[in-house]
Parts: structure tokens; C-alpha cells; sequence
């Protein structure tokens, strides 16, 4: 069976089969399409066009499909919609044939692919707050624990470990917002847009989106159709998404090598070598690296095709469902390993602490100065001489006392030992976002916060 | 001058200048620099580490470098931080070196690129707003012009023009939504940061935020230097947003070709060729449609760059103004281009008349049976083979009169008539969002009111 | 069963299971896999780490495991290499075991997809080449068949069709050219690199080589196992193609519509609407257009990934299976329908002809006053001003006769009328690679000769 | 002036000429414009359409143009070949209107393309070679240097770092082919082709392309003036090399870090932080892996544009050259400070040393039992067990002597001491292309060969 082909006196070519029957993937939609048929079928009926045991007929033959598309392993047909109004034929008989007055594939796929992207977006938010909590209370264990804070993969200054793990919590408060923005933009009703033109059967589309949980109604038919918008909006969202779950699995992959070994994976997020016995791999944390470029490859791919279309409905954006669903897809596995990778995390607070080298006290020696009335400026390059003469003479900076150190600067006072204690260094940085005890307990609660939104 | 170096015996190597001076594009930001600069001087008199001359003579000097800025044509310095600190200093001598305590430039370039993008954003609104009330008003205009609706590029059904300008103006419209977002997250003060730890001066970094017109303050040190995901978001809703200008101008290019002659673009937004005397070609539409492409890529060459990145700052992060300032100079050039197109452009109503040919009216055919009782699926059937018919004897459909139409169904009545005239077709379709009159001055009533708000 | 796992206390997370489990898409490999196994038994048999009956025993069982992959639809194993030996260790005991010496998943890995991808490119090259068999039967055809070129879609000069299917055709000899060479990148044998020092049990790996059909031998352990340069190579060089096939079914749905109506597609490449009975549409090569898309994200996929890891093998490289998958099986749907579209194209020769206004003979005429000695620029802008003329007085410029054309240059002579005639225009451009009928014979020459390189 | 325009009657759009003049990036190739027209000026010479005189104020007025371009810098006109007509005509009157009878811009700018890249690239080739030939050298320096090889950024196995850097000048020497396989491409001459349609006043175009130093000449003048594949394979062999650099420079970066120590940086090669006095970033390494994610952005950006095209020249191929010259700029920033890098690199042997923890010899642990007659996957599942004991012991696995080894199998001789030297474990690993001193030798040598090429 087809929903066309009344004009036709040649059958599709074997190739074009091969090529265009959309079916193995769009499947998937069963039941949004169920869903968006039974509430089209209400609307006929409210509207006068079906009476109530046609109604009921369709609407309890279409209830019955979902088990069939659970059950069946192979379809004969072009693509979801034609299956759905074949084996709907096939069980309630003609009246089936009455549903698809006033609507075309085009107003109803986009219907379906809507509402599973609305759906799709809520879990892949579920499980994005899943990791923030992760963090949340990773970060509520490790307030205290001084490590190197690095820029350019240099040790730069103390931080303490809760400092990273917010770091990571914050950009995926972003990410939900643009997957909550992506999600809003789909609930725009397509179905009454017909093919492009709109419904001449008086539907009230208004009653279609309230019926069906969208937001709005899409306000124009040929847009409508055509707009893939708020799929590449949810796809660049999802690339975004995986940098920074990428970068986040970069660090933990550094910092779980033997050469840092600040953390230990659990042995469970860890795989072996087939050939070296002593490996244990980072395999997890890879993959999530690894999977976030095909994030952004599935953006690239929708938008090229998009960006070379006229506007209104063209065959080149059936390219759209396999893209959504490889992303959607690639979030639900990975967003749990990271997850899992953290809540399992061993940290290794002593070789983070034996890390703090006194070099990265340099900034606090410069601000010292500072208060002693030096300009900044002048501080900093005194602070660099001060290093490269101690580097010259092989010692460590915070051997050399007061009475060293003022051969570079008379500001050094008797008081100048303080500044290598990394503790009092984190402590100073008390300004809002900074690392010091209170500025930590402040954003905790902001995050906190945040999350209950 | 640089602003660091004390611990260096060596000068830099001149391949690493080559590639690493950024002053030749990161000067553009030499006002937010500047506006940074002072609000933070600011802040370092509110918290006692400058006195009131200082400020002054600081805040003075800071004010009369926008000149220099905007006349001199070589700059030696490293960038624009550096290149301000020198100036300052060579302005008002050893106080500007007090002014660099407790900040980075991670956390300075961050702030000015913030300040940039916040405003290249409100511009980028400005000239996608001014093409949507070219739209609507060029809509208002056209709201009885009939034409052939395209899907496949091949007629569908007749709509009116006015569909079509306004199928153009609303994803304008979630493009504004999504530009409007990331400029909301683009206002994150980082400024307070410092180099990754945050700021050891007790500077309040709200009273920074309320100083700059940032919404908010960043609220972890090491994210505020890190952080890209706000310029992947705009670069991302660029790309989105030159699709939709990408398939206005496609559609445009085909129109105005001697195929369809549906409008003609206005002498002064085509060109001539160097060999063809004839030629008038849309040049303007197809750079708008080619530089769409370049769009995409600048979202791909950022985000490649920060996927393949740890946490903290990296010096790879200084890619990502070149790619802001691209993709804001494309739209700055190509957003005029689509509204003096659109403003100019004559539409030939006869030629789209003409090009509504009888087989645009099948589905409305199909339509009528239904409305006679015909379930749609057998009525599209009939239609279908109506339409076969008419072919093989090469004659239009719509010289079949009832008798010859009742071959095919008994359900055609004497009425049948009615069907082919297009203007009642479109009137049919008055569904929200359809073609029908009232539909589209409902639509015209809701585009007005979108762009008020 | 496991190929590592000896040292491990934990069993490995579900979650990390769900991830990288990869035996359901690199099952597809299990031919080349045992091949490659074939042979390293082989050559450890040579180098005496097995004996006759030993290798046998391997041998043997290695040929029969094809039978199972072919049969079974469920694997348990984490990876199509654990599959292997494990159901070799089922079918012949102990003895299996011995196999993987000096070997790891990395250059076995490597092994089994450059094998994969150099017979896929061989089954691509020859698709592509039965293409350009067709195009060349097809310009063969059509060689006088007149029709307007065109640049910027709209009308330049009259050209003949044949020089459209040619335009089609040498592109693709460079894709094969393109194609060839990353199948020759491919040929560099990694087996023996071990995980990434080398092999210690003396493999002949240039036997290993011959016997695999390798064109070399990789020459470092570290990069045979690092290495995706080739597929990206191959990923791009599809991405190439992708655009030429692209432009060609751009092509042909313009010339297809009812505005140009130069050709028309079999009704077997086309498919109807579920709404619009009288719709004929183009979706083989919307399809074409639209997966064109899809090879260009699949190489950004890649290249993001590989772009962001340091050397040596990275778990995250697993993610190039899949999408070297992709790209082949888009290629082998769309290739064939790219055939069967332009073997089955019916050409409207009239309608082409009628498409030769005489505006696209002002550049003849131009070239006619430069014959008579005027420079051409000067005949451009003369040519320009008759056209003008005729515009504004309504007539075709073709009738305006010599003495009207005398008002704008005294070089029009009595006999200008043959300038209008589009054959004599085609004719005159008869240097190499253009439009006239000898030029098109020689170029029909070298296209035949092309082929068969 | 313009090259157009004669039945024009309106001036250009503000708009458009903003978007749509290219002589501020175009100006680039006046060098090959000027090449271009001397050569298409002696075949119009050749073949009578030019004589003696007209041909030689023509030729030495084009020859002194290059000094107008050297020096002037503003320039009003639309694009470099404009330019060269107005300037051309201004220094030698009306017979320079001769020059371009039968050439389009089209045939033209696309000669000129074609000549830069082909000189672009051969510069590129030279500064891949550059790196390859410190590459080998510095290889030869440290071919007894015994370092960890890494997986997954995990100790593997014991290697020389000598290996390493030839991993990085292998990749370099594919790279190389491919960009000459582009250059091959690009040497296809299009001039002759005019718009579209070919040339009519005889030029021969094979003696323009000796002349032009072309290898081939363009076979199909529609084809000749619409490809831009050769563009694309170049831009995508660049963005290939830029993975290579970039992950050349992730090790470099990671190896630098305090915690490896394997190499430090030459100081001029890294810069300070405004902040901290102690930090030397690797900037320039960090600079080299930012800006290869440029390299894949200008790919994405042609590739989505020439995409989206029908066949034929269209203005959106105008976008081409900035995207060429910045990713040739890119490569000619880059490359030699990846050179400088490595030349000026100092080698830490000792931490190198000290690194090759006794786990980096499992692997040979294993080996030394299948030596002993133990299948492999039961000597890998052995030192597993070993390693397990040995750390839940708290023990170094090579404290273990042959009595508590045989605990786990007996096949541990009193020999077995012998495995846990590394220099052992490396000359073990003796086939072609493995880390064994001997294989390295031949490895050096064969590098050498592929560079003389």
C-alpha cells in the first residue's frame, strides 16, 4: 500500500527503494504518530467530519497499534505514516481511509518529530541534572582540597578540588537552558498546516495543541513545513553540550595518568589491554571525548542540507530524523558514564597537595608587594626576577628569607614567609566565583539553587 | 613593553610573534577595553587601592586613549591589553602600573569580548528587525496576490505571496529569540576571575557587573576564563539564521530567473557580466546565499578548537574573536542586502496567476469528494487517476465536466465546477495559519505584534 | 570473555557497557578480521611459533567462524576481535590461545578497517564508474541538442546538451582519481605495530603484507596504530563527491519543473503526495541532495575527534567505524539512483530550443563587432545599449535590423542576422572544451579515454 | 569603471557594493591577473587578433601594473580584473579595450585562483619538508633515548623517543602527497572557457596552458569556470595536516607539563602570564592546535556553500579565496614555529628514564612466558594475576623473583630477571617499523629516501 500513486502507471524504481523507504528509522515514532493521529481524529469528530462510532472506531484501532509496532520486527512500508494507515486499514477497514482528509505526511511528520524531540530534550535535561547533583555534592566533599589550579596545562595558582567540579556544574546549567530554549522553539504546532497551504476543514488548531501538549501553534503553513530550525538549534545545543563534557573527561583523563595522579578511576569506568596485562584505560572518558565530535558532525550534517533548500517541504529533509536520534542517542550513553565516573572518583588529596611547588605562589609574593605599596606592574617583573635568579642558583623561591629577597625589592618585609602557605593564598581569593572558604560556600548554595529551578 | 617577561633571559621567537600577536584584530575591542579598565579602576578606589588623584589621573588617561586608538595605524604591542597598558603608562607614568593588580588578561580579554558581543548582538537584532518589518509590510501588500505554492519546487497548492513573505518573518523571529539568548548569556561579568583563582582585593564584582550593564556575575573563577559555550551559542544561531536567509535568496534567485519571472530584483541590486551584454544576475541574493556557508564554518572552526581543549584557559581561546567579528560582519553586510532586495523588488502578479495551472486544484478536488462523503484516502485515488486520465489524452482536468468526471466517481455532482477556481481554494484554507484571507490578517495581526514586543 | 582482565577485581559498569560496546556495528568487519587472523597465523607458523598441526587446527577454525557471523544475530562480545577468539577457543580448544602473541586489538583493528575501506572504495569507484558510463552514452545523445547556458540560473549563452553531461562527468574523474589515492593511503599495513612498539616474535611483516594484499608496509609501530588520516582523506574526498552529485540533482529538479520543462524524470524516480493527487516529485534527487549533507558532517565528525587527541592510539578513535559506514552505504543509495535518474531522463529538445531567446546571443553580437574591429569592451557596452533600447521599446533585439543598429555603431554591417542563429553561436566557440560540434567530438574522445585509465 | 553595465540605467546599491566588491582580498593575485592577461595578449597576438604594436603596449603595460599594485593602497574598483582594465586603460588608451574579447571574469579569476594555489602549495610542501628534515634530525639525536610509549595517555610499553618523532614525520609525508595530488588538480587551465560556453576567436588553449605552465588543460568549459574540487581537496589536506600538528602539539604540551618533564620548551617559544611571574605557556604550541580547528571551519564553510549550488558559475563561488588564503596564511604561521619548536627543543633522558615504571614491562613478562611455551591469552591472564598481587601487596612487580613468580605459573625460569630492562624490552621489538635499535636504522633510512623525493 501507498498514500499515493492514483496518477502512476510505473512502479518505484529499486533503487529509489533502497534509497528513500525511511522505515527502519522512523519507526522509532510509532507513537508520537499514533498519538498525533488519534488527536486529529478528535478534532474530525468535534469538527463534524467523523460521527461518534467512526470516532471511536479509529481512535480504538489506533490505540491497538502500538503493540504491533512493539511486537513486529519488519514493515513492508515507505515510512511510519503509511504503515500506521495500512495497518489501520487492515484492522477497522475503509472508515480508516476517512483520517487523512485535510493532511499531508508533511504537516504530520513534523508533528511527530516535534513532539519526540520535546520528549527527548526532557530526559536528556534529566539526565544532565543527574551529573549536576554528581557534582554538586562531589563538590561538597572536596571544599578543602587544595590542588594547582592550571591555565595552558601549567600549574597557575592554589585552587581547591570543589572549584573544578563547579566549574563543570555551571556551563551545564547553560546547557539546560539552551535545551530548555530548543524544546520551546519545537512545541510550535505544524499539524493543520496540511501541505503547505493550511486545513480546509475547519480544524481549530489551537484545540490540536492543547490536546497534544504543544505551546503555540506554528503561525504560518508553508513555514510550518519547511522550518528545521529548532532541530539545528537543538543540535548545535547538544555539540555545545559535548565540549564541555569533552573537556570535563580531558582533565580527569590528565589528572588519572601516573605522571599526575590526582585522581584513580574506578576500576569499573576502566578497561584492559589485550595485549599489556598492566593497562587500565581511560575507555569511558574517551568515548565521551570521542562522541562529542559526532555531536557536532550531526549539526554540520543537518545544517548543510538545510542551508542549500528554497523554502517549503523538500525530500532532503527526511535527513533529519537519523541526525536527531544519533545525537539524542549519544547524550543517554554518555551523560551517565560521566556521571557514574565522578560518583566513583577517588581523589588523591595528598599527591594534589604535593603538587602545590612554591612557584605557584609567584601571584601571591607579586600581590604582596602590592599591599606593601609597589605598583602591580612593577611587583610582577621584581616577583620574575626573584624566580629566575633562584632558578639560576638551583634553590626553591621559598627558601630565600627576607634578607634575599630585598636585594630585589626593599618592600619585603619579615612577614613575607606567609605568602608560600597555599591555604592563606586560596583564602585571599574571596571575592564572588573566587576560591576562598566563604566564596565556596556562597556559590554551593547558588548552585544548590540553581538546580532547583 | 610586554606585561610579563621578568623571569625571562630570552626574547621571544619571531615565528611565535608572527603567529601569536593578536593586536592586529583584537584592537577592535579597544573601547570595552577601555570601559573595563575604568570600571575596574573604579573598583580599586572603592576598596582603597587607589586614592582619588589616582583615579583620576588613571580615569583621565584611560578616557583620551580612544583617540589614539582610533588614529594611529601601527601598533607594536603584543595585543590590545598590552597595548593599553603602554599607552597609559606613557601617558600618565608609574600610577598605571597600579592598575593590573589582582587581574589577568583572561579575565580582561573575557570582559571585552563580552562587552563586544553584547552589543554586535543588539546591531545584529537591530537589521534582522528592520528585514522584518520590510517583510510584513511588504506581506501587507500581497496579501491578495495568488501564486503557486511550492514544495519539491514543484507547484502544490495556490497560496498567496503574503505566505510566502511571512513564512520568511517568523523563523526571523526565533532567530531574534535565539540571539537575545545568547546575549543574555554572553552578560556574565568574568572580570574578578583574575587568571583562573579568582580576586584577592576585595573588589566587588557586582557593583563591576552594575558599572558595565552586565545581568550577571560569573559564579566560578575558573569557568569565567574557560568558558566559550556563549560565542559557540551565538556562532551556532548565526549559522541557523543564515539558513533561513540562504533559502529567502534561493527561493528570490528562482523567481527572478526567465523560468518563473514571478518578480524582478531591482536593477541596483543585480550586476552585469564582463562578457554577456544581456546579463542581469542576482549577485547580491547569491552572496547573501554563499556567504551563509561561511557562517557554519566559523561555528565549526570554534568549536572544533574547544572540544579538543581542558578546562581553564588555553591559548588556542584566542581563535575565537576572528571567528565573532566574521560571522558579525557577515550579517552587518548581508542583513541590508535581503531588506533593499525585499524593498525593492517588483513581483509580477500576472506571471504567478498564469503559472496556476488546473492540476494545483487536484487536492481540492479530493477535497470535494470528501465533502460528498468519499473517504479522503479512495478520493485521492480517484483524483489520481482523474488526473492520469486528462494526461494520456492531453487534455486539462478542469475541461472535464461533470459527466466525464463521473466515470470516476458517482460522486461528482454538477457543482464540480467551483473547484478549479484557485482564489476559493485558497479561501478554504482558514484554518490559523492558513492561506485564506482571514487567516492571513489574523497572521499579519500576530507578525505586528511579535515585533512589538 | 574477555582479552584482558587479569589484573581487574571489579566488573565493568553497565553504564560503560551501554557505551563501548562496539560488537554491534564492527561485527560487520568479521571477514577482514579473520583474514587478517589467517595470516598472522600464517607468518607465526614461518617464524616457528607454531607447528603444522597448530596452525591447522587455527587455520581451519578461522575459515569455518564465517558460516557463524553470517548466521548468528546476537553476540555477546564487547568487540567483533573478542567474538573471534573467543568462538576459535570454542570450536578448537586450548590452542587458540596462542594466536594473539605480539598482537593487540590496536594493529589488529587498524588491519581489518584499512582492508574494509580499500575493497568499500573499490565498490565506490566502480559505482561512480558506471555513472559515468550512462553520462557519457547520454552526451553521445544529445550533442546538438541546443538549450540556454547558464550562469548565476539565468540564460548566458546557447550551449548544446551534451556539454551539461560532460560538465558532470569530469568531475567525478577526478572523485575516482581523489578516491584511488586514499585506497592507497589505505594499503599501508599496520599489523605487527603491536599496541604501539613493534612485534617481538621476528614477523615478516612485508610477507604479512603480500599475503594481505597490502600496497606497503606501515613504517612506524607508533603512527600504524595512531593514524585516520587515510579515512579522513577518504571521508573528504566522499564529501567532494557528495557536492557534485549534489549540483547534478540541483540541476536536474530545476530543469524538471514545469517552469523550465527541459526534461522530465521517470515516474519511477519520482514519488507522489499523500495529499496532492497530481504530485510528481523529484525525491530520488532531493535524497542525492539531501545525504550529500550527511558526507560532509561525517567528516567533520572525524576530524573534530582525531583534531583533539594527542598521538598514539586513543579509545575515542573508535568512533571512526561508524562513520566510515555511513559514508560508503550513502554512497551505494545514491550513486545507483544517479544512474537510473539520467538513464531514464526523457529530453525536451523544443522546450529547450524555445528557451533560446535572443538576448543569450549578445555576446555574438559583441563578438560580431569585434570582428568588424571594434575592441571589446566598447562592443560590450554598444551591445549593452541596443539592449536597453529594445527593452524600453518592447521588441526583441533580433529585429532590429542593421540600419537600427546602425544608430549605435557604424560597424553593424548587412550581415548581423547571422548572429541570431544559436547554432552558428555554438559552433564559434570551437576551441578545446567548448560548445561546438567538433570540440564536443574531441572532448567525447578524451572522456571515452578517461574511463578506460 | 566597470567591465558591465552598458544597459544598466540604475547606479548600485550602497548595500551591495558593501557585500559584494572583492578587491580587498582579491588584490592578492594581481601578480597572476597580470600573468594571466600577458598570456591570453601573445595568443591573440599568435592568432591575428592583435598586432605587433597593440600586442606590445599591451604586454608592457601590463608588466609595469605590478608596481601600481606594490605601492597604491586603496584601489575603487569591484575586483582585481576591473582594477587591471581601468589601470590598463588609463596607461595606454583604447587599445587596452582589446584585450578582453572572448574572457569572462569567470575564465579569468579562476586562472588566477588556480596559479596562487599551485604556488601556495608548493611553499606549503617547503615548510612541511622544513619540519620533516629537524624532524629526522632530531630523530637521529635520540635514537637511544628510552621513554614510555603511551596509550590512552597511559603508559604502554618502553620506547625510543626517536620512534616518536618519526610518527610525527610520517603523517607529514602523507600530507605532503596529498597536497600535490591538489596542486596536480588545481594545474587544470580554465582560460578559454570564457562564462561558460568556450571560446570563439581560436585561441589555442594548450598553447596557453605552456605557456601558463598548466599541466592539463580544463576538457569542458562549463565544468572549467563551476569546479572548485580542487579547492576543497586542498582545504581538507589542510585541515588533515592541521590534526597532525595539533596532536604533535598536545604531546609536546603534555610532556612539558611539570608533571612529565620529558621536554622543555626554548623559552623564546613560550610567553608569561600578565599575572602570574612563574608561568612559561607554551603558547605557541598552544596556537598551533587553536588554529587547526580554523583549518576544518574553512573547509566546512566551502564545502556548505558549493553544496547548496547548482552547476555554473554563481557569485556565491566568490567566497572561495578568503577562505584559501587564510588557511594557507594559517599553515604559513604555523608550520615554522612547530619547526622552531622541535629544533630548539631540550630532551629531559633522565625523567624519560626514571618514568619507565617496571608495569611498561608486563607486556615482555608475558612474552617471556610464551617463550616458555605458554599460550599468550594465558600468559596475559598470568601477569595480570601477578600484577594484582603485586599491588595489593604494596610491591614493585619486579621485587618478585622467580620463587614467588612461580606461585602463578611455572613456566617463570631463573631468567626472568632479565625481562625487566627496558633497553632489552625496545630491541626485542625488531620488525620493520618497531622501536629495536636495528629497526629504527632502517626506519631513519627510509625516511630519509621519502624526503629526497
Amino acid at each position: 500500500m501507498k498514500t499515493w500513486g492514483g496518477r502512476y502507471r510505473k512502479k518505484m524504481a529499486r533503487e529509489l527503494e533502497a534509497l528513500g523507504n525511511s522505515i527502519n528509522f522512523d519507526r522509532r515514532l510509532f507513537r508520537e504518530d499514533i498519538r498525533a493521529n488519534r488527536a486529529y481524529a478528535g478534532e474530525l469528530r468535534r469538527q463534524g467530519h467523523l460521527d461518534e462510532d467512526e470516532f471511536s472506531l479509529i481512535d480504538d484501532g489506533l490505540a491497538k497499534l502500538t503493540d504491533v509496532f512493539e511486537s513486529e520486527l519488519e514493515l513492508p512500508d515507505e515510512d511510519i505514516h503509511t504503515a500506521i494507515e495500512r495497518l489501520l486499514l487492515e484492522s477497522i477497514g475503509d472508515v480508516a481511509s476517512k483520517l487523512p482528509m485535510g493532511r499531508s505526511r508533511n504537516d504530520l511528520s513534523a508533528t511527530g518529530v516535534r513532539l519526540y524531540l520535546a520528549s527527548a530534550i526532557e530526559e536528556t535535561v534529566g539526565a544532565v541534572r543527574h551529573l549536576q547533583e554528581i557534582l554538586i555534592d562531589s563538590a561538597e566533599s572536596y571544599r578543602d582540597t587544595l590542588l594547582p589550579g592550571y591555565t595552558h596545562v601549567r600549574r597557575g595558582q592554589p585552587v581547591v578540588f570543589a572549584q573544578y567540579l563547579l566549574a563543570y556544574f555551571w556551563p551545564l546549567v547553560r546547557d539546560n537552558k539552551r535545551l530548555a530554549s530548543a524544546r520551546k522553539r519545537a512545541l510550535e504546532l505544524p499539524l493543520g498546516a496540511g501541505a503547505l497551504a493550511g486545513n480546509p476543514f475547519g480544524i481549530d488548531r489551537r484545540a490540536l495543541a492543547r490536546e497534544l501538549q504543544f505551546l503555540d501553534v506554528a503561525p504560518n503553513s508553508i513555514d510550518a513545513v519547511s522550518a528545521r530550525d529548532y532541530q539545528l538549534e537543538f543540535l548545535a545545543s547538544c555539540s555545545i553540550l559535548g565540549t564541555h563534557l569533552s573537556r570535563m573527561a580531558e582533565d580527569l583523563i590528565l589528572w588519572s595518568t601516573a605522571e599526575f595522579d590526582f585522581v584513580a578511576l574506578d576500576e569499573s569506568f576502566t578497561t584492559g589491554s589485550s595485549l599489556m596485562p598492566q593497562k587500565q584505560n581511560p575507555d569511558g572518558l574517551e568515548l565521551i571525548r570521542g562522541k562529542s565530535g559526532r555531536l557536532v558532525g550531526n549539526f554540520v550534517s543537518l545544517v548543510t542540507t538545510v542551508k542549500g533548500l528554497p523554502t517549503g517541504y523538500q525530500r532532503d529533509l527526511q535527513e533529519d530524523k537519523e541526525l536527531l536520534f544519533d545525537s539524542v542517542d549519544t547524550l543517554q550513553v554518555i551523560l551517565p558514564v560521566m556521571a557514574g565516573t565522578i560518583a566513583t572518583l577517588t581523589v588523591h588529596q595528598e599527591a594534589m597537595s604535593a603538587a602545590l611547588s612554591s612557584d605557584l605562589l609567584a601571584t601571591d609574593l607579586a600581590d604582596y608587594l602590592v599591599m606593601k605599596g609597589v605598583p602591580f606592574r612593577d611587583a610582577h617583573r621584581i616577583v620574575g626576577e626573584v624566580l629566575a635568579h633562584a632558578a639560576s642558583e638551583g634553590i626553591d623561591p621559598k627558601e630565600l628569607g627576607p634578607g634575599a629577597l630585598r636585594r630585589f625589592s626593599d618592600h619585603f618585609g619579615d612577614d613575607v614567609g606567609n605568602v608560600w602557605d597555599p591555604r592563606l593564598s586560596v583564602n585571599r581569593r574571596a571575592s564572588e566565583g573566587g576560591v576562598a572558604a566563604e566564596a565556596i560556600s556562597v556559590q554551593l548554595e547558588q548552585a544548590r539553587r540553581a538546580l532547583e529551578r
